[in-house]
């Protein structure tokens, strides 16, 4: 069995992995078994709910399916939860009666027309974008209710004791479930988002730091040598903020949904943090252009080279310290008041750049391959510039 | 009440236009609502199933989470949740009996054991990005289901005739569920991919045949002025193949669950979708930093804007023809055979374009514009060609 024994201890070592990454995965799995071994518990133990046969049900079923790894999340759809159950079920109710005055025969068909209607029009509703952002879930919890309470009802004549005992027993177990994600060890998804576009912002920092040297390396270190990447990370790292939308785009989505929190006030503006991602998502692509350079085939004579490399290397520099900046200030939320020098002396160094250009006498030489690095590089001041903005009114 | 009519009639407006985009949605909404009615009357009018009080509810529950709007995702998550269902109740099973052995006492406290175990362990499993990808509702489910069975085997002890009626009742939902969404309009998750490819390519194709006509436009057409971009929609359209990762990689997970159907085999190739879409998704980055040269403030001069003119617009033509002709043959599921003589001429035209750079007397010109265009391009060809290298294995 000593295949069975390395397949555990692999297992093992990426369980152990994956809790250092993040402990407080480790935290929301213990915080998800509490509640529900509470939850069973309580409905197991106590005769309290005795005559709700399958109360505890319900209450297992929103804790499983409402309690999530952010607060936000949590939130969002408990109240999502609420609501929805709430509504459907007076609607249903509503519909129950109606049918209930058509007579025996005419009941099914009106049951059944009206959870046709309901079911089209909410399953149609959730592809609207708007409201698959924020109401994805609630639209679905929205035919659940209607369709179980209209089914429920025709054995049961005591529908709104149904009804309410259902809904008293989603909101308890969902206020569980939030006070919970809220008081234990809580993982806010707006300091998430927060964390995220500032690390976002290093990470294009500190290749544009990296970036002068890597590209204007001199013949004797070895120039047309492959340029391991693996030695050097931030070569690497940005490449994760070319997708970061998505993610930026849900954790924004549930940080809407969270009171206030640490030093975010409640309806802090999150969408700035998304125009700045926005941003910096546009100096990625700038910068996965710069990468193209320092791969290309095309090489650049040396003695050219040697022309523009300090400014060049100034500029990425500069821009680079002013990202720096920017994140820090983000990070510690205050005006980026030390950004405007290194944005002020990379513009400097990109004129700088402009009038060697033009004097230069550079009738010999290969131009393909220098030009991109200078371009991007008076882009990326112009973005930076642009961001430093934004990072002004946070 | 005419704001309350304008609101309607805004609202049924969007409902059209939604609808006239895709009318499969508007299928996809009746099949829901078919579905539901179906089981819920079933339930409801037959004495059949009237010794399972509950069953009605599985049914329709297990209706409104599985069925989506893809094949694959509806399959997946059916496929996921019987086989959760049948796990949990099995372990479930064997935890009470277990309990039982213990007396009246040790009872609830090793089922809350267990339940805390089961709980945290997937909870955490859920963290592991390939468990998430695929398995995620399993987990989810299996929790759900382990801790229902715990929670109600208590008060009845036909504990295993319950579990057995669950079973079946959520595999007969979820068969429907499938059946349905395969035999009645069905809406591929792995058409759609390969359309979403092809399309996507095709955008940056036009992008670049639009390209050289924006960019060299003569100054009598009016050079300085502000390009409209809403009049060119090329110009703008290429974005949305930027943040198309997330997308690409949701349709291919459901694809993989797929049967055959159409020209699609049982095990098609999805992967390969994925590796062309990262590459024309880098070529959508060298295409966003070309449109930066667009709306750049530094412009070229004419005059030697004109002398390049020819080469960097044939390059442009050149490769979004090959683009196209790509797309075409992803779409028509055959050898791209077409698209050498593009590529051979887009390369032709680069080097063409070095060695006009090489001879000109460029002393009094300003560079800085006008080289990433032909940079960019260059490293187009280099694309194109890795692109036509995936493409062959079609």
């Amino acid at each position: 069995f000593w295949w069975l024994k390395a397949m555990i201890v692999g297992v093992v070592q990426k369980i152990i992995k994956l809790g250092q990454q993040d402990p407080r995965r480790v935290f929301h799995s213990f915080k998800v078994a509490i509640a529900l071994t509470l939850v069973s518990l309580t409905y197991y133990i106590t005769p309290l709910y005795d005559r709700f046969e399958s109360a505890g049900m319900w209450a297992v079923l929103t804790v499983v399916v409402v309690f999530e790894y952010t607060v936000g999340a949590t939130l969002g759809k408990g109240l999502n939860r609420g609501i929805a159950t709430l509504l459907a079920g007076a609607l249903a109710v509503g519909a129950h009666h109606l049918a209930s005055l058509c007579g025996e025969k005419g009941k099914p068909i009106i049951l059944g027309l009206s959870t046709f209607l309901a079911a089209a029009t909410s399953t149609f509703s959730r592809f609207f974008p708007r409201i698959k952002q924020r109401y994805d879930y609630g639209a679905m919890i929205f035919i659940l209710t209607f369709s179980l309470v209209s089914v429920s009802g025709y054995r049961e004549d005591k529908i709104i004791e149904i009804a309410y005992e259902r809904l008293t027993t989603i909101i308890t177990a969902g206020v569980a479930c939030v006070i919970l994600s809220i008081f234990i060890f809580p993982v806010w998804a707006g300091e998430d988002l927060h964390n995220m576009v500032a690390h976002n912002l290093e990470m294009i920092a500190s290749f544009l730091e990296g970036f002068g040297g890597e590209y204007f390396r001199s013949p004797e270190e070895g120039d047309n040598q492959v340029i391991s990447e693996g030695k050097k990370p931030f070569l690497k790292e940005y490449r994760s903020v070319l997708n970061s939308k998505a993610t930026e785009q849900s954790l924004a989505n549930f940080a809407s949904w969270e009171p206030g929190h640490g030093c975010f006030k409640f309806r802090h503006p999150w969408k700035q943090y998304l125009q700045i991602g926005t941003l910096n998502r546009q100096c990625a692509y700038l910068v996965e252009a710069l990468n193209c350079c320092i791969n290309s085939e095309i090489q650049v004579p040396y003695e050219f080279r040697e022309k523009i490399h300090q400014t060049c290397t100034n500029m990425s520099i500069e821009s680079g310290n002013a990202l720096k900046e920017l994140a820090l200030a983000i990070k510690e939320m205050r005006q980026p008041c030390l950004a405007d020098p290194p944005v002020e002396s990379a513009k400097a160094a990109a004129s700088d750049l402009k009038t060697i250009l033009e004097t230069a006498i550079i009738a010999n030489s290969d131009l393909l391959t220098i030009m991109p690095a200078a371009t991007v590089a008076s882009l990326l001041v112009e973005i930076v510039h642009c961001t430093e903005k934004i990072a002004e009114s946070v």
